[in-house]
C-alpha cells in the first residue's frame, strides 16, 4: 500500500470522505468494547479455578516446617512460597520476602517508607528538597502515579529496542543526587513488550550512582508471561548482575502472581540483598504480624514449583496468542505500508502499543471512544499523564475475546486511518 | 489471708524461705508454655475450618452486584463485606473501606499517609516540629510501635474503670496543636479488658482539639470478643457519636476478623465518615488496584451475616472462658487477700491484666522466665516499652490449654508472692 505521506492533497480529500462515511457506519454497529487495561478475561481466571481446592476444610494448614499458616507469624512469608517466588524471578528464596496480594502495595510502600525513613539508614526522602525518578517511557502508569503521589519529580528518559535509553540513565543517576530511582518493567515491557537485552541489565548493575540511596525499581511483572512456546525472550538476573559489579543493594525487584493465578487475589514478592531485606523488615515488622499465609500455601499446593506455573502460563497463552493476533493482524492488513503508525510485536506481556503520527493519539482514542470502544486514556503511558508527542496508544488485548478485538481493531485502524488523514491535510494548508 | 504487708520481718523471711524453696522445686518441673501473646489456639483456629470450604472450583465467584472477585477492581472492597464488618461495629456499609489482612496494617498505612499526605489537606506530618500521639496505659504495644516508628512523641494518660483519664485527654487535646490523635481498645480493652462508659465515648466525641487533622484511633478490635452470652459489654458508637457532635470527621475505627476467622487470614476494615474515606481512597486507588476480594466473598459466604459471626463467636467462648477462668481462679485463690497485686477480671478480649507491687513486674517476669513460663515483656504496654512504675503484667491466655494456664498461673503467682517478699524485706532494710 502507498504511504499517505506520498499522497496528494486530492487523494487524501477522497480518502478522508471514504473513511468518514466509513466511520459513520461504525459509529452505528453499536459496539461497547474495552482495550483499556490489561485486566484478564473471565475465561483466563477460569483456568485457574483449582487453585479454589487446593485447601479445603480438611487440609493441614501447617509450612513443612510446621508453622501454622492460620496464625499469627512469619512475617517475610512462608518458606515454600519464598522459594515459589523466588524460582520464578531465578533469585534465591533467602532473597524473598512474600505479601500480600499486590506487588503495586509493595512498591508504594517501598516508595512511602524511603520518603518517611530513608533507605538504608540514609535521609527520609520527606526532608530532601528535591527527590527525583527516572522513567523510561512509555511505561506503566500505576508507577507513575505513585512517584506522582509522593510529589516526586519524573523525568523522561525514552524506550529503545534494548531498553531504556543507557546513555541517558547513566549520566542523570551519576550526575544528580537527587535522582533516588528508577522505575523498570524489564521484561516484556509495559506497554511495548520490549525485554531489555544483556547489554542493557548490565549498564544498569554498572551503574555509579550519585546518591547512595538510589535504588532500581525492577518490577518483573511479566516474567513467566510468554505469548510462545518457541519465542521467549530471556532476562538476565539483576540481582546477581548487581552483586556481581559490587552494588549488592542497588536493586529491589518486584513480582506478583496477579497474571498468573488470580488478578485481586495472588501473592506478590520483593526480592532484594539482604541488607535491604532487613531495612524492609524493620518497617515490616511494625506494619504487620504476617501476611496471608493462608493464600501463600493455598498458591504453593496448586502449582508446587516452578515447573506448575510455567505449564500454567502456557494455557494462559494459549488463549491470550490469538487475541494478539488478532490486533497485530488487522494492524499489519490495514495499516501496513501507510506510514502512519508503527508498533512492536510482543512475545510476552499484556500489551500491544501503537506510535500513532505526532500529535495524533488524543485524537484517535476520543474517535475510538466515541464509536464504542475504549482504549487506555492518552498519555497514561508518561509521567504527570501526558505524552510529549501525543503519539502513544496502548492496547490491551486480554479482556475481550479475539472476535472482539479484531472488530475492535477493525475501528481503530479506521480512526487511524481518518485522524492520519486530517492531520496530514491540516499540514497541507 | 493475711495481707504481706501486714507480716513481720521474721514472718517474711520464713515466707521467703518457703515460697523460695517452692520456686526451686517449680524449676524443676521443666515448664514450657506461652503467655506472651494473643495468639489463638489451634483448637480455636479448627472451629474455623469450615470457611475453607466456602468457595471451591465450582463457585460462582460474583458479588451479587455480578462483580467477578477474582478479577482486578473495588478498591473499597466488596459490598457484602463492607455490610458484614459495619454490622460488626454497628457502621452503615456505606462509611466502611475493607482492606487486606490486618488491621494493624490499615493503622500504620493511615499514620504513615498522615506523615506524607496530611490529614484532608492538612499540613504533612512530616512537615512540623512535632507531632505528639496520647496512649492510655496499659495499652497494646503495637500501636505504640506504630508511633514510635514514625518518630511520634508518646505522652501516658492512665486508665480508669471507665476508659482513658478523660480530663487529662481533654486538656491535652484542646490545648495542644501537636497532638494529632489517640490510641484506643475501647471495648475489652488490650490488656485490661476495660469496656469505655457511655460517658468516655460521649466526652470523646464533644472533644474540641486544637489541631484540626486531630484524630481518634478508635480501635474496635474485640467488639464481637465476648467471654459469657450472659454477661456482656455495651460500647456506645463513635461514629455516630461523633456525628452527633458535630465533628463527623474526628474518629477512624478499625476492626478485623483476625480473631474471628483466621489470625494471619481474616479480613479487616476501617470505618469513617465520608469525607475520610474520600481522603483514604485518594492514596488507596495509587497504593492498590484492589485487595483480596476473594478471602472477602469467602468470608461473607462462611459467616453469611452478623449472626453467624455472633454464633462462631460463641463457641470461641466456650473455648477460650475456661482458660481465662483457670487463671482467675489461681490469682483468687492464691493472691486474695494479699494485697501484692490486683487485677480486672475480663468480660471479653484476649487478655488479663494484673498490677504488681511497683517495682516488682520485672522480677516476676523474669523468674517465671527461668522457670519456663514465657510472659509479655515487661513495659511492652507502655509507649517505649517503659512502664513507669514497672508493675504491669499482661497475661494472655488464649493460646495454651486450660490445664496448662493453671500450672503457668501457679508458678506465676508463686514468682508475686516471691518477688513481693523481696520488695516488702528490701523496703524495711
Amino acid at each position: 500500500m502507498k504511504a499517505y505521506k506520498e499522497l496528494s492533497k486530492a487523494e487524501l480529500i477522497q480518502l478522508k470522505e471514504e473513511l468518514e462515511a466509513a466511520y459513520s457506519d461504525a459509529k452505528g454497529k453499536g459496539l461497547s468494547l474495552d482495550m483499556s487495561r490489561g485486566k484478564p478475561a473471565a475465561t483466563q481466571l477460569d483456568m485457574t479455578m483449582g487453585i479454589m481446592d487446593a485447601l479445603d476444610a480438611s487440609s493441614g494448614m501447617k509450612t513443612e516446617a510446621g508453622v501454622d499458616c492460620r496464625n499469627y507469624g512469619l512475617v517475610d512469608g512462608i518458606p515454600e512460597a519464598k522459594k515459589l517466588m523466588g524460582d520464578m524471578i531465578g533469585v534465591p528464596a533467602e532473597n524473598v520476602i512474600v505479601c500480600g496480594n499486590a506487588s503495586l502495595t509493595i512498591m508504594y510502600d517501598t516508595v512511602s517508607r524511603s520518603m518517611t525513613h530513608g533507605v538504608l539508614g540514609s535521609t527520609p526522602w520527606c526532608k530532601l528538597d528535591k527527590v527525583k525518578f527516572l522513567c523510561p517511557v512509555p511505561g506503566y502508569d500505576r508507577h507513575f502515579g505513585i512517584t506522582e503521589h509522593f510529589g516526586i519529580e519524573m523525568i523522561n528518559v525514552p524506550m529503545t529496542a534494548e531498553g531504556p535509553d543507557m546513555d541517558m540513565v547513566e549520566k542523570l543517576v551519576s550526575e544528580d543526587a537527587a535522582v533516588k530511582g528508577i522505575w523498570c518493567v524489564p521484561k516484556y515491557s509495559n506497554p511495548q513488550g520490549i525485554t531489555y537485552s544483556d547489554e542493557t541489565v548490565k549498564r544498569f548493575a554498572a551503574l555509579k550512582p550519585a546518591a547512595e540511596d538510589f535504588r532500581i525499581f525492577w518490577d518483573n511483572a511479566y516474567v513467566v508471561h510468554h505469548l510462545y512456546d518457541e519465542k521467549q525472550d530471556e532476562l538476565l538476573d539483576i540481582l546477581g548482575e548487581c552483586e556481581k559489579a559490587g552494588h549488592p543493594d542497588m536493586v529491589y525487584e518486584f513480582c506478583s502472581t496477579s497474571k498468573v493465578s488470580f488478578a485481586g487475589s495472588g501473592i506478590a514478592a520483593v526480592a532484594a540483598s539482604k541488607a535491604n531485606l532487613e531495612w524492609f523488615k524493620k518497617s515490616l515488622t511494625i506494619q504487620t504480624i504476617g501476611y496471608d499465609k493462608v493464600n501463600q500455601l493455598r498458591h504453593v499446593k496448586y502449582f508446587k514449583d516452578i515447573n506448575g506455573i510455567q505449564e500454567h502460563m502456557k494455557k494462559h497463552a494459549a488463549l491470550l496468542r490469538p487475541k494478539f493476533e488478532a490486533v497485530l493482524k488487522v494492524l499489519e492488513n490495514e495499516l501496513g505500508g501507510l506510514q502512519i503508525g508503527s508498533w512492536v510485536e510482543p512475545r510476552g506481556g499484556y500489551f500491544i502499543c501503537f506510535e500513532a503520527l505526532e500529535g495524533c493519539a488524543s485524537q484517535i482514542i476520543a474517535k475510538c471512544k466515541e464509536a464504542g470502544v475504549v482504549l487506555t486514556k492518552a498519555g497514561a503511558p508518561f509521567p504527570y499523564g501526558k505524552d510529549p508527542k501525543d503519539s502513544v496508544i496502548r492496547i490491551a488485548p486480554s479482556f475481550p475475546t479475539p472476535e472482539e478485538m479484531a472488530q475492535a481493531t477493525d475501528l481503530f485502524v479506521l480512526c487511524v486511518k481518518l485522524v492520519s488523514v486530517e492531520k496530514l491535510l491540516s499540514a497541507m494548508e
